[in-house]
Parts: C-alpha cells; structure tokens; sequence
C-alpha cells in the first residue's frame, strides 16, 4: 500500500512505482478506496521503489469551535470509524474520555483536547517501536511511536461518538523522516487532521492509505517464509510550486 | 441490521419489517454488502418485527479435503479476513493454530481441526453471555456463547492465512431459539460454512450478516442515552416447500 | 428488476417475490444500485409475482425557482445522467431546449417548461405502445406511452446540462394502471419528480429502477427463445397509514 | 478521462500529468472503474500533458474457438455490455449479425467474423473523422475512424448475446500515432481484444478507459463555453524492459 491517490486537498502529479527485479504484480482497491498492489516476490534481494509528486497545503486546516454531529446525521460512509477495532478498543475508554472532555465544547474541542492529553502524557519516541500494540496499552506508556499515538486518539474519539479513522502517509517536517501515522476525526461536517506527534498542523502532509487502525493500513501485509528487511528510507522534498 | 439479503444459497421470498411506533427509516449498504437500517428510536415503548420467508439449503455444504488456497490466489475481497480484527487477535494464535493442525491436511481440514478443539474445550452454553470478549480471553474459558467461538474459530483460521469471516444468522435446528453467529472460512475457492456449536450442519442457516467479527454485526449499535432491552423474541419455523 | 428498496422518500415496509414453478434466482445490484434477479426461465407456463408494502409521500416534493447547478459544483455521481445515452439522444437537443427555456429562469423551472413542453404537444396515450423509440423520434409525434414522454423529457434537460434520469415504478393514482415510467432532474442540490403524463404530482410514487435511459430499467430482460407475455397485472391500492 | 490505471495485462510504473496553468483537480472513478478528473478550465491558453510508463504485452491474447457463453452463465458485470447504448443499437443488428455468423462456430470465432466483416466492408482511414456517429450509420460508410469501426463491432457482438464494450487507449504500432480505440468482447470466460482497423493484434496497447461506447469514454467532456483545441500530440515509445 504505497500508491497515494488524489483526493480532497491533495492533487498526484507526478508517481512512479518501480520493482526490481520486476515481477507481475497486481493492483486492487480496498474497502477503504485505498489502492494495493499484490505480488510474490522472488527469493533474494527484492526491492521497491515509489516516488510521487504531490501537490498539498503547507499547512491541515484546523477548525476550533467546529460542532459535533450527533450520530443520526452522520453520513453512512463514517459509521465504521465510530466501532471498536483491532488496536482502537473504544469500548474501554468512555470513562477517561468523558473525563477529558468534561469542560469542552462538543466536536473539534474535544478532538483537541484529547490530542492534548496525549501530547502531555506520552512522548513522541520515534527510535523506540517494539511492535504494535493496542489503545489500552499506548495509554499506560510514557513513550511512544507515531502509530501507537494514534491509536489513542482514535480510541478516545469513538469512545465520545466521533468518527476517527488512522491516516498513513508523508509528513514534509517530520524529524527524523520516515513514514508517519496520524488520525483524522469527524466533526462539523468534514474530516479534520489530529497528529499527537507534532505541536502544530504545519508542514504539508501527504495521505497514502485510510483504515480504522494500523490492521488495515499497514504499508506492507507479507505472508510466506520471513522477510529480512534490510534497508528502508523515506525521503521528503519541497518542490517549487510552479 | 435485520434485514436478509438473497445471495448464495438463500433467496428471500418476502420479507417484513414493522416499526412501532412509526418513524423515518433510512437504509443503507455497508462495507461488507449487508443491509443497515438507521433510525432515531422515540422515547418510551419501541417494538421492531421482522419476518423473513427463505428458502435455504437443509444442510450447509461442506467439503474435507478441500485445498488450501495460497494467499497470492485468494480473490482480493477475501483479503480483508484475513487480518486481525477486534474480536479476532489471530497474531496470537500462530503457534496454537499450527500445533492444532500439525497433523492435518491444509485447507478444510485445518478448519474442521479447529472447530473439533473448540468443541471439545469449550461448552457451548447459550445462557451464559457475561459481555462480549475477544478470542485470546474465550480460549481461557471453559463455556462460552456463540459469538465467542465464532471469534476463537476465526482467529485461529487466520493464523494459518486462511480468511475467515463471521456470520450472524438463524438455525433453525438451534435450541433454545436466538440469533446465532457462525463463521465461514474460504478454502478450496469458496465460503464454507463451520459452527462449533452444532454437532453437525444440519438445519437451514440464513445469513443476515457478513462482517470481520461482531464489532461489523451487531443486531443493532445504539449510541445517545441507554436502552433497556425489555422483550427479544426468536422464532424459525420450517414451511413446507412449493 | 421488481423489487424496490428503501431509498430517499421511501421505504419498503413488507415485501414479496414469488416464482411459480419455484427455480433458483440470483440477486445482483448493477452499476445504479438497483436489485436485479437472474433466472432460467422453464418451458411452460412460469409466472411472477411480487407485491411490496411502501410508505411513501402522498405528493412527490415540488421547488420552483430551485437554482441550476453549475457542472462544475455537481456531484460526481449525478455526471453520467449529463450524458446522451441510447433511447436520449440530447446532443440533439441543444436548439430546441434553448429555445423552450429562453425566458425561463436556470434550474427546476427550466424543467418544468420541458414539461410542460411535452404535455402541450403531445397526448399521453397509455394504450399505444409501438415499441420503444428514442427521444428524437418522440418529438416528431403526437401521442406517447409514459417511457416516450419521459425520454424527451431527459434529453431536453441533458441539454441543458441538468442531470435527468429515468425512474420506473408505481403511481398509485395511475388511470388505468399499470406500471409507469417518469424522470428526475437534479437542480438545486437534489432530485426532483418530474411527470410528463400528469397534471401535477399527487398520488404517492414508488420508484423500482434508475438509469439513463429504458434500457437500463427495462423490467426483464429476456434472452433465449422467444417469451409469450400472456398476462400482466398491476394494482396498487393506498392502505391507511399506521 | 487520461489517466490508465494497473490492471489485467498492464502495470502503471510511473505517470504523469500536468496542468498549466495549475488548477485544483478532482479525481474520481466512474461506474465502470475509469479515474476521471474534473478541473475547471480559466481563460486562455491551457494545456494538459500526461504521460505514462506502461509495462504491457507485445500482442494482445487470441482464441480462436473460445466459447460462447450462455447468457445465464455470464458474471454480472459483463450484463450492461450486453444491452443497447447510445451509439451502439445492438437490436437493429439482429440479422446482419446472424446472417455473418451463419457458418461460424458460436463465442470467438463469431467476433472474428464481425471483425473480418467490418474489415472488408469498410476502409479505416483515420483523418476522415465527422463526427460520432452510432452503428448504424457507420455501417452505411465505405471508410471510418477507429471508434466508428468499433462501434459497429460492439453493436454486432450484443446483437449475438456477446458483451461488448469499447476501449480507449494507446497503440504502439499505429500509424499516424493518434489515440485509439478498439473494443473488447466476452467469450470462453474472460475478455478478448478486438481491433476492426489493425490486421492482427500485434503492438502493445494500453487501456486508460472502458466503457458501454464512446459517449462513456470520451477523453474529454467539456461544458460551458466552447473550447478550442489548438494542438493534441500523442506519442508512444517503445522502452527496453528492465
């Protein structure tokens, strides 16, 4: 799942997709409407490299004061952002997400408020990745990755009836680069952009894949004898706007 | 989620569905193709009946021996039971599920080796229901409803890369009378159907709904203030065919 | 293609589709979301018969004055009913709706002059079906089934770049009755009713099918050796609401 | 519609498409799985460049003898390229299509024979072009470009039960270099190329979009004031694998 497709406020220009050595591969779109690409790779060294040149905003719209929408008129299509999935156990969180949100404002306060809480509570270590783990486990960390992040605030959000779904993607200032993870939630009517890992919303972000947590949107699914990953690198680069 | 649709193996022939006191009704499709129902419940008494007249197979196929289909075969709409789910960590099962089938041929028989451990661990007791868990913790209990061995089966057929995807339905063989949930694994190039339940798969099943595990299939999901369920009814009745 | 769904403005309550001699059918949704029912049709007498309990509105919704849409502002959804298809020829349309609408304000009442257009020049005539022509040939006569009438009326609007779509279904207040075919036009940011063949909306509406044009609602599609259609039968009957 | 996606028989290496002057863009995918792209047009000069690196077969796949499929065995999505559109009026072709077929075995072999009927009867000249026409005039004609030639063929084909629909794209080895089209029809359970303007099959070709006829495949749909197209260059180049 490395293929970003366009979409609202982000427009593919330029992409390129190379495999080497080049094997037939096949590509699909998920339930999410997320392009995958499928193919067996060869035993030995085995590489993929994508580019893409992508026209977004220097910065996420944010949108302080924006209303909750009370579940009977949220669209269809945000619904399964609103359950409990594999690594967002929403179902465990209504009580410290009420708690967190006791003085603010229904809808993107919240959001914001739980981004706080997150922000104030965990670390953003991106060196310290020991495997995946659920909401209820980020929650008793102290650090944390990008991805784990999420997961918090997407649980914390389902818990209040607020759509959230993770994002994976580019982010331009992220330090060091790699991959990154955020989440988007639900409220006034639109998607809005939530990164607990970064202070503010600067910094032009680049979504390849949506899903209701990392199980959907793992950049790479590998079934078969193991994987050695050997080298990976994320590189990101301003580009002049013509 | 109430509603059947026709599909494979079950045609609707008619179908009711009374809401009382009358309200605005809004139906739609979800991910996974099964009819969804919205609607802002009124305050005090509220009575939803439906009716279903099927005609579905005596007894649900099944198929020993059937091959296991690699993952680079599977049809891309089966992929998405193949990863781990709320309800179904399969990434915790991969020792127990290849210790329970060392001996086993792959595919079907894996599956059927899966549903015997489950029946002869766990007791299928209807009445027990103390709140939905997930498979991890069903494997530790002794008794369980059909939701949980639903989950224990799929998790563990998707720690051996076979998909595997939750049913909720009616049996008209089952005893006492109540929803029932099942799962289905794709072996040999098709769903089969498989019920730890049930000694055997006599009796006509009717799917009303196809979903990852119960997070996708819940009867109903209800948000804004509590419900008190006060009267849930079930009954299946065998017409004699035309 | 007889089996109606809950939609906007409508919801099927109780429903039924018997097949005498009972053979198996396939349910499918095509490309605009209808149901569609496949079957091998026996030699012999074979009949079907549906019936279907729908609340809907007494008088189908009504906005002069609802504003044109701007091609660019229209959902993507609505753009293939903006393209001329077999039996709405509306490349061929531009002169005459530019001049049936050259007073009239962009949008609905645009529509409504089509209408009225049509119901000025030619006679609704229910019992002359000469087998099914297209909008250009309709323009040149003087007496129409419902379908003709509302083949013109969609590429007339077409011209106009205003989305138009064909609707099959049930007019309680049809004289005489029998199954009935009308258009939709999206201005304003909606569909709305558009009839041709009556005088004005009244009398509740049941849609079954949309698409561009007759050719993707027909009832049944029938291949194979010849079918004698020996009898068809329509009733509606208003039941008082609950 | 100018931008190919990976599918059967083509993977998307790299791709590019410019707009100048930059203008926000929409993507979206159609009902028949085409991206398109909505953007509007400012005054003066504007250009759309795209380019696309494509790996694809040297020849497209043939089969003589491949066999007919009965109606009732065709997947559900081939069925709306079984019916009449706006350019190809299938059901005025039920003679001539039988009368071409009288000797020919039924399923590949009959489109060959539509072919060799369209090849013989009319002369493929591509700078002729005055505007679309549907099937029936095209087959008045003594000379026709690339998508009349195709309409023709597609209308044949559903006149025998075959779906068939059009493809737009690119072709290596024609000459002059222009876009293309051509169609494809549904026999011995998958789709075949078919090419009325080529002798043989041979020079990869890349599909960008598939439709019922050229009314859903346009490469550009435009509306509002007239565009003037000043220049349209499409080349293709052969590269050396890697």
């Amino acid at each position: 799942m490395l293929r970003p497709r366009s979409g609202y406020n982000q427009w593919v220009g330029r992409e390129e997709y190379l495999i080497d050595p080049s094997v037939p591969t096949y590509e699909f779109t998920d339930m999410f409407g997320n392009l995958c690409q499928r193919l067996v790779a060869p035993a030995g060294d085995f590489s993929i490299k994508t580019s893409v040149l992508v026209k977004a905003d220097d910065m996420s719209d944010t949108a302080p004061g924006a209303f909750f929408m009370e579940v009977q008129n949220l669209p269809c299509e945000t619904l399964p952002f609103l359950l409990p999935s594999r690594y967002c156990e929403s179902e465990h969180f209504t009580h410290l997400a009420a708690e967190l949100t006791s003085e603010t404002a229904p809808g993107y306060d919240q959001c914001a408020a739980i981004v706080n809480y997150i922000r104030n509570t965990i670390k953003y270590h991106p060196g310290i990745d020991t495997g995946i783990i659920s909401a209820t486990k980020v929650n008793q960390k102290s650090e944390a990755v990008c991805r784990d992040m999420a997961h918090l605030g997407i649980a914390l959000c389902r818990a209040l009836s607020i759509p959230a779904r993770m994002v994976v993607g580019y982010l331009e200032t992220l330090n060091p680069m790699d991959m990154h993870a955020w989440f988007e939630a639900y409220v006034g009517g639109r998607w809005y952009t939530f990164d607990p890992t970064q202070d503010n919303l600067l910094g032009g972000r680049i979504a390849i894949a949506y899903g209701r947590d990392a199980a959907d949107v793992a950049i790479y699914t590998q079934f078969g004898d193991p994987v050695e990953l050997t080298k990976m690198e994320v590189s990101v680069q301003r580009m002049t706007s013509s």
